[in-house]
């Protein structure tokens, strides 16, 4: 696959703790220069990169990130507020709490209202698979695509591990073909990518490819 | 120092990502049992822990945590609905890019709102001591100092850097008298917990000490 086709599925991420605005806005420039699908950025700059983007990319965000045990009502807030602030795309982390209690019809609700709060905004549900078994990944295949959302996400990122060509298997296995599947943490290079595109995702969550060829081009 | 008196002094914590009802049901039953300050525990969790503790022992919860970059107006809400819930007190995690960009005025106006938000429950500020200088350290004990926050906080626990002596004994030296501190991160036994009320703490955010007491009674 052509490197220019394989960044057109990339969310271009940067969500460091410290990343600061001139991170981001450069975040938004290479998104511009490469075609990204989206930049994935932190919710306190999604304002600023929408209004410095001017729709030349697509803005996504996080909520409920990385721990996934805000309140229901604080996550639908949240979701709408940065749709507010020009948000085209939202990665919430479902309550993994409430998975490994069973409650299964309380998680998708859950997902539920945050969608409807996304209205036609894309929602990704990240099921942090790090955190869960294989039969817990599986009742999650079933919950987010019966939920709404548009599609399930590998990881944060933040909790241990990133994607698995197990988990993007098993996902593209089990989930209902309407759902799209977003792989992320821990892809590095274009070989990674091509593997998990292959499997069955539709985006990559990754820093490192526009990195790469950020660094063919010097 | 009596191992009750330091206990009163302890937030006994569990912000594990997986933690289920039960979990947090027997972090209130001990924190009851040894008389703690608070449990700290997911938002999630507040409104069935307070309904569960009925007064027997305080709700604390974290906001905009552990990565600090949720939008002011996500914190504030998150506050009011921590509330609305049952919490008698919330953690906040500031927005760390906002420091390294130097926008201390920003800062403080976030943690002044949602003091704000908060009325007369109690808000800390979390500073993430291991993401930042010792001069931007220096500076948010100025900002929070001039907030109405009530305490200063040392760390999420989630950065990769807990409380150090050096941390509280600076936080002690260059914040307002009124303003308190809670250590937080890493206190594993009642010899570090003297260290750090001896340095000028008035709280620990922990669960090892319970688990010690725990172990002793058993």
């Amino acid at each position: 696959m052509d490197k220019r086709e394989i960044l057109s599925h990339v969310d271009h991420t940067l969500l460091a703790v410290t990343s600061t605005r001139e991170d981001i806005m450069r975040i938004c420039d290479e998104g511009i220069k490469y075609g990204t699908a989206s930049v994935c950025i932190p919710a306190s700059y999604v304002k600023a990169a929408a209004e410095y983007a001017r729709g030349r990319v697509k803005i996504c965000t996080v909520i409920g990130f990385p721990n996934g045990y805000d309140t229901t009502e604080a996550k639908v807030f949240m979701a709408k507020d940065a749709i507010e602030k020009g948000a085209d795309e939202v990665d919430m982390v479902i309550n993994l709490g409430m998975v490994k209690d069973g409650l299964y019809g309380a998680v998708g609700d859950e997902i539920g209202r945050v969608k409807n709060a996304c209205g036609e905004k894309v929602l990704k549900v990240i099921i942090e698979c790090c955190r869960l078994t294989d039969e817990e990944k599986i009742n999650m295949c079933r919950v987010v695509s019966e939920s709404g959302a548009d599609y399930i996400k590998t990881s944060t990122g933040f909790g241990g591990g990133g994607a698995t060509e197990h988990d993007v298997a098993l996902m593209a296995k089990m989930c209902a073909p309407h759902l799209k599947i977003k792989a992320a943490g821990g892809i590095r290079s274009f070989e990674d990518a091509e593997k998990f595109l292959a499997l069955g995702a539709d985006r990559l969550g990754t820093s490192a490819l526009v990195g790469l060829m950020e660094k063919e081009n010097n």
